[in-house]
């Protein structure tokens, strides 16, 4: 096992990875900006490193910086947590030239995955059934309008760099292809400095539903079943939940037989997710991979009893998995919900500011994952999740009976901060939340309904 | 189900039954004493009544008040947490008088097991394996003496009246058995108005395990496993497991089985607990039943995923059990550790205070039942819990190393205000109970060796 893992993330998944850490006797570094001095982890820690200024691009993201953090307090191992460096393979390239285990799979995986253009490619051949559209980039507007009128509308214009619901254009009309296709171009080149994009049918509303696998690096890969994620505002995920409610076994069984599939064709390492779109038919799709712990792990450690992120820990250092696919038995049900420091009605706009009051629910069966607290901060440098409440129950109501409780003990403000609450409240209370028939239309439906 | 539960308890128990109460959707009043009058399920409620000032006798135990205080909020259903009233017969009496369902067993069934002589009675004729000792009270010295040389030293006197710990006197030798016999009949009068007391064989040290028992009204017994509950000082419980380490399961089937034939045999209905010694030769012996919820149940919660609460007032409305035993399906290792307002260098003396710094662990399969916060204060006027920290994980190094990580994110500070902290993380740190052979006799040791 590793002396000492350096968390190169922060915000409750630091908080969440130092645990992991702590329980696996490991000693536990992590980075912090400026901004973050004050931090929950920052204090959790054995060891804090400041690797710059509140702008992750000057701090978080500064691989350098990270690098000679990992240097000056020893550490043999790296977590990236998610986002940030997470699915960098150029800092996990970096970090195997120092010597240091980046908590993740090989960086030619992560490379291969990343580009959603050649993930789309090696899923296809490992016979993944995937939606119509290009299995290359398309590099011109006639190419582009070419494949469009054999895919059909609507359809999507996607970054080959992007993921995580960014770098997304939808084609609605054969007119508006060519508005979407440049706009999209210039977003990627912008956000991802790749302007590449490839076309796929759009499926919309779907319902977004995703596995988590574990491989190791002796050729073991299993799944640990699927996570709901179809409660979704600007495709990001608001309310997640497992297991997925309405679909039926067989077609879950069947999607994770293909996620473990493609997991070994990808030649994968650590835990991962491959997300899926279902359609109104009940046809699935495979959509990407997150080479990554996903914000959304509680919900599944909670059915399984299987913490992930120790699991992550072992299998960068080399352990077999100590599971089969036999013992993974996921019991009842388990809802996360987050609350972000955003207001619903101003289109979920960041609220950043002091937090006067920050209290989060406690009690049987329910678990925040949560580095805030009172006197803190909410940073516009970051992103805007707050806490994520995540409950248990043996069935599917007493789970909802459960996280109504839960966010009816959140009290959380300060002045200008306003938070996801009560429009989380409204999903839990909706007839087709509460029914399991939802997609990722719901939100939208639920504001034009209720535009408070 | 109840309109409105009136909660007649406080602290982390009060806490407890009211998130158990929302989640069933009924209203939850409170009673609360002057000093509670800041207390966080004062807050937490939808009514809250206050019955008397601080000293327990004036108000938790203030039959009047607290029967106003039902009526005042129209209350259909009391219940009792555990402590204060919920033991007590004629209140449970009283409240069917006033036509409020007591959450609880029947009258009769609280008087025929809290007297423990009855109780005894009742469960040598059911066939539960019994210590040697008087089944009926002894009324003199003489008879004492004459019941004491069949049964043989060590033996222990006990009030009849007793229970959780308290009126139990040791004879070591027959030279001592004439004033511990006076003492306890002292003490048993001054604690309980009841001054009868009973001899038994005096097992110690010894394994302290219970069973849990559901019961519904029409006829349905079930259990839930066992509690070892052997890490005591002065018979109060400090650690909490689940499942009972290094005994087998035969032994504890069996001891589940005749706790099942003895609440059968009492018409015991509700949640209740079989209290048994395991001797060294593994022999186990019946000792008590505990005619409430008790303080250590989150550890079967998280082992079964059942709430124990939410049971217990389902039970109470006439519901029958929605399990069968084949259903109980213990899956883990469970652990609590109560982190007392205590100075476990001065016997455990109780350092009630001002809390101007009060943090609690988080974080993955850990849960903490609290009603404490920063700012609040421990009442000398009450028993001295602050927090029960409860950890679950698949086996049980996995617990024990989560337990010692979430120890130590404990920050309880204050002026004059010690907690057991560092003591229980001494507990799990020492080779016998990390090795699980322990027994009521462990704390007495690890005193002695570091009288820290």
């Amino acid at each position: 096992m590793f002396d000492t893992v350096l968390i190169a993330n922060r915000g409750e998944i630091a908080l969440r990875v130092a645990r992991a850490c702590r329980e696996l006797g490991v000693k536990v570094a992590v980075v912090y900006s400026t901004e973050d001095a004050g931090g929950e982890v920052v204090r959790y820690a054995d060891r804090a490193v400041c690797v710059g200024p509140g702008a992750a691009k000057h701090s978080y993201l500064n691989i350098p910086a990270v690098l000679e953090a990992a240097r000056m307090v020893g550490a043999d191992a790296v977590h990236p947590g998610y986002g940030f460096l997470s699915e960098n393979a150029d800092f996990a390239e970096l970090c195997a030239a120092e010597g240091l285990t980046f908590i993740g799979p090989p960086p030619h995986v992560i490379e291969a995955l990343g580009d959603k253009s050649s993930c789309r490619s090696l899923m296809a051949r490992a016979g993944l059934p995937m939606l119509p559209g290009t299995l290359e980039p398309v590099e011109t507007l006639a190419e582009a309008q070419e494949a469009a009128a054999a895919i059909g509308w609507p359809l999507v214009v996607k970054a080959v760099a992007g993921g995580g619901g960014r770098g997304i254009g939808v084609s609605r009309t054969p007119e508006d292809l060519s508005s979407v296709y440049r706009e999209t171009r210039r977003h990627a080149s912008a956000l991802f400095g790749d302007g590449r994009v490839y076309l796929e049918r759009y499926l919309s509303p779907a319902r977004h539903v995703e596995i988590q696998v574990l491989a190791d690096r002796h050729g073991n890969v299993l799944h640990l079943g699927e996570r709901d994620c179809s409660v979704q505002r600007r495709h990001q995920k608001l309310v997640e939940e497992t297991p997925a409610p309405a679909l039926g076994r067989d077609l879950l069984d069947e999607m994770a037989a293909h996620a473990v599939r493609g997991a070994r064709a990808a030649g994968y390492v650590g835990a991962g997710t491959f997300e899926f779109l279902v359609d109104a038919a009940g046809r699935f799709s495979f959509m990407e991979v997150n080479c990554r712990i996903q914000v959304e792990h509680p919900v599944t450690e909670l059915v399984t009893g299987i913490d992930l992120v120790q699991e992550q820990i072992r299998i960068a250092a080399g352990h077999p998995l100590r599971l089969r696919q036999e013992d993974v038995v996921p019991r009842g049900v388990a809802i996360e919900c987050r609350v972000n420091a955003e207001d619903a009605v101003r289109d979920f706009a960041p609220t950043p500011g002091r937090l006067e009051q920050f209290a989060v629910p406690a009690g049987p069966f329910v678990r925040v994952d949560t580095h805030a607290g009172a006197g803190g901060t909410v940073s516009a440098f970051y992103d805007s999740l707050l806490a994520k409440v995540s409950v248990w129950a043996p069935d599917r109501d007493g789970a909802l009976a459960r996280m109504r409780r839960a966010l009816g003990e959140v009290r959380i403000a300060g002045p200008g901060v306003r938070t996801t609450t009560a429009f989380l409240e409204s999903v839990l209370a909706s007839p087709d939340f509460r029914a399991g028939r939802y997609d990722t239309g719901l939100v939208e439906r639920l504001r034009q309904e209720d535009p408070r």
